[in-house]
């Protein structure tokens, strides 16, 4: 058996346009989702419509960087103590050790953890338009190499520690941060409700509280209120080339909806979207097709296509997630559209790979 | 704008030959993986070439099960406690309800969880060699109608109440179950440990508890252990019409080793491999190609088919997670490896899409 | 230094009268409450007013057992997965075991988890009026001693494997279960809520909803949505003689509020309240006598006194839930109270210890 | 039936003498520990013996601080960043605000979360030898109002938010503190732990691993890894006139064990022990006894009695976790201890009450 060179052609579309508002981009643009759910599809398209409908969606981006962990240990607690306590006064230096491995990475700011005598080091860099994983991996292992230089009773245990934490579920990326944090929100009222997702405000909340948040706590669920962030993410990251493992913490957002007099406010929160704009993944044709149609491969300041490319995604969670809770609110309506959107798009939708 | 058909075409490649040995099969096979990440490639490979020269990867498939929760309400909790407790004396209508929606789906079980006047249902059920997800939702239309024409005082609230849960992290999916359960080992002497994965045994388990145990821990991990499962499931799914947002459930899984005298013992477990080798996602050619090639659309019994595909994922995942954890050990292997793979497999990867 | 024998001296009161309704008990009854933080103590006193005022508190008893985790260790994941599939086989001697190892102690079933060569298994039991902390531990350590001389490929690790799981945060108990677990509600009318509570049923659902939900999954909270459970579980356990610990499960319990018209529906979810009338700790003249009070010392069939004490709990954390959330909603009133009564009743409660 | 005034007479002793080295404290003593669960004193008692027979536990203090969530609410997510933008050049403001609602209380810090339009601040900060849980809510409160006047566009929703959190299950308190986060350390030889504890390192180290780590994330655990924590902080808590229900919080810590040559290097870190010297609570005369004993109340500079009692508690925490792991490593030991050892307690600790 040889080892063929090949692709795995998924189903890719243009879907929208949606209309996007805020400080970060105001315009109607078609956004690009890969997926063999091709559901998926009429779903995001959907939202589209009531984004162009109502007023438009507005987004907000937090904050934006990407973290790498490391562990050490020393002979006991009070040894890591010291040099936690000495960091502080080494700042200048250690945001040389990782200026001086890459034109873009930038130290910001670093938490610690320690247990026993373990120390974990994790690491808040900027890293330009890159999501930046390899940016942040080579200026850990600078950083460790300069501190194990420094405090010889240190030794090395790991360059990542899974408090960074990658592609796994956690609670420190919702809290300290990892990726772009973006909030996108969407007013309708309860006409364009009933017109276009065929429910009303109140059913939408209600269904939220009693889905998103009571039943993922009853999961087990941690720091997650939502439907299938997850699906939306995975395709539009294919698209755009992305690392899309990184899908297992983009999962973890939040929902939040409610009445405002009869009309619905409804707000997607999504504290880890890890996109770049540029390095690994982002020289093939279709991704670099995609990036340019989406308006993020423009010349701007180090960081802003990226930060436009998380925006638009927020935008498009919110489309496909209110979609769905939508069809939802309804019984029977989510299994009757499934299945006959399955039908309708496989038909049309057979890629040419 | 127009709205183009078009496909991503993602770097897939047959990796191997990995020797897995067990009940469920007993071969060597080469496993298609898609990924963006290409230094996935030579690293699942490391660990194909590591299960041969040692004396195979043995896998065993602990149970499989799809799920899906609906949730009603009543007007208060002593209500919908008599509807559970009746439950049980009508299993098998609920049986036939669920059987008359396929001829593969089967109910097994369910598990209920109250919270005031709301009644959870997550219903257990077998389907065949399909992951299942439109079977369930079909089958829980039909027992929701069942339930709400037998208990008037029950109304609707959602055809899916995340305590399935489907692509989001939950601690539910690996106590109770959800998709195929798997367990992959490898005993590795430290001949062979030091030969291909340039470290020892006594490195690898104390990485494992430092990084994979104790890191988790302390990035408020759930149900988790382990370093990078999600990037070899995301690959997998995605060159055999998986739906791949599962890699959310998958992510979390643990690795167990310890020291076997002076020789290595390193185990995966997948409590929640999602896949089927039928159904939606599978029709599309490359997808086809590669489940052929795997042996997974032969005549079997129901169910099997999936069974062999969630065995060869789980060793596959052991590959992967044993060659990542190996260049861990080495202060500045991951960095060096990962940017001259990257060089390499990109120069010779270039896909035909 | 001598080692004296003393007295923690924890101030105790009874509150109420509460009234409770429900097919446990239909009856209006003081609870006590042991407890430094004062407070405590008039703020359930408000809800034991609200309850009066109201139609009673509605409480049902879902479920009750007691469980312990062992863990076993095997060659190889064949291997425990043969003796988990042959477990089922015996289930009639297990239960034999079980039942030998005490009078009331009764084997109901077990869980199984798997980590490579690792066998978890969860017994599940009924341990009669008793919280059965001891009884169960006595009866898995008869379990394993059977398990090992039956499956000599088996070798002990531990009595108790943290997936019980005892005094420990976890997502297992309220999954599958351990102690009582017990809803109590109230419907409370709009004039009720404003005349005792000073507020709206509109602001206590919203509450709820910011602070109890989406606070605590911000938090990283896990299968909890409540203010302070804790607090009046701790009081309770203390003034009953129960294993006071056991608040930290407790204290994983959820808060469901809705709006009905105009009046408010307030429920309280408890899935895991340990508690007994007999055994360990109930020797005491204080516990005794408040054991007695509360009427659960009475003749009664096995786990009736534990089960009307479990209810009888679940009411009371709903009055000082919904006095304190209440309290919330009104900026400043918090505040206010809390200094306010902690020199009152500092003066008033000052103890003869 | 009227209201008694009375006390819970908890059994109280003094077990030690523990011997703890380090900066905060060098010396022996005996601590306090009041508990219904009396096999708890010769289990701590053990502990102690072996630190006095060891070279003493190594305590380090890493960090103090209180802390209080508030959530507030505006129209939009762009309103509420504006706010969260502006908020660090009213830094000196803020600290006056605070500053003026106490002698001790400091802003030190504030951590935002976002959701949509809600606006989530943990205020962080210091206050001297109390707990503080009634300081920071004042100054909380003064925070909010100066907020909401500062910022018309804001409104009150809640004056704590559970993202602080106060006894209830999280990650966030782990991760960015609350309370004092402290570390003990014990190095134990081969022999000593044969003799004292009828085990071996290597047994206590395996055990840890197979029950506190991997049982733990079995069972849906979160930010810990111990067998009883819980135990010994409640009994110590009531016992110093703590506001004990913080268990639940304090349960949250983790066991770092590992073989030095052929020794055992035991450690706890515990980041969230919540106490104080004064305030609430403290006012009791055994309360008073107990802090002079433990010279908890000599003149300090603010904040040192509280380390100072911190510092203790991780010690005697150590003694009862280490002393039961090693019983659980004898299969039969923990039945056989427990029943003895409560006969023997029961008849000996009859309390005065």
């Amino acid at each position: 058996m040889k080892t063929p060179e090949a692709i795995a052609a998924i189903p890719m579309r243009n879907v929208g346009p949606i209309k996007i508002a805020g400080d970060v981009l105001d315009e109607e643009l078609y956004v690009p989702l890969a997926t063999l759910e091709t559901p998926l599809w009429p779903s995001v398209r959907r939202g589209a419509l009531l984004s162009r409908a109502a007023a438009g969606i507005q987004v907000v981006v937090v904050d934006a960087c990407m973290t790498r962990s490391v562990v050490l240990e020393g002979p006991d607690a009070k040894t890591i103590l010291q040099v936690v306590g000495a960091l502080e006064s080494h700042r200048e230096a250690l945001e040389q050790v990782v200026a001086g491995t890459s034109r873009f990475a930038r130290l910001r700011d670093w938490h610690v953890q320690m247990v026993g005598n373990l120390l974990y080091l994790r690491f808040e860099m900027q890293t330009g338009d890159a999501a930046g994983h390899n940016m942040v991996t080579k200026a850990a292992d600078a950083l460790i190499a300069w501190l194990l230089q420094r405090y010889p009773a240190l030794a090395y245990v790991s360059i990542s520690a899974n408090f960074c934490t990658d592609k796994k579920v956690s609670a420190v990326n919702g809290i300290l941060g990892r990726g772009h944090s973006v909030i996108a929100e969407l007013l309708v009222s309860e006409d364009l409700c009933q017109k276009h997702l065929r429910t009303t405000p109140e059913k939408i909340v209600q269904l939220h509280i009693k889905k998103n948040l009571i039943g993922t706590v009853l999961a087990g669920g941690l720091r997650s209120a939502n439907a299938h962030f997850a699906n939306i993410l995975l395709a539009f990251y294919l698209a755009t080339g992305q690392d899309a493992a990184n899908i297992v913490e983009g999962s973890q957002g939040m929902v939040h909806a409610e009445l405002r007099e009869s009309d619905l406010y409804f707000s997607v929160t999504l504290p880890n979207i890890i996109v770049g704009t540029v390095g690994s993944g982002k020289q093939w044709p279709f991704v670099q097709e995609n990036l340019k149609a989406l308006g993020c491969v423009e010349p701007r300041e180090p960081g802003q296509n990226a930060k436009r490319l998380a925006a638009i995604i927020a935008a498009t969670v919110l489309c496909g997630e209110l979609s769905l809770l939508a069809a939802q609110t309804n019984p029977g309506e989510l299994v009757d559209s499934h299945l006959r959107l399955e039908r309708i798009d496989n038909a049309q939708g057979q890629p040419h790979g």
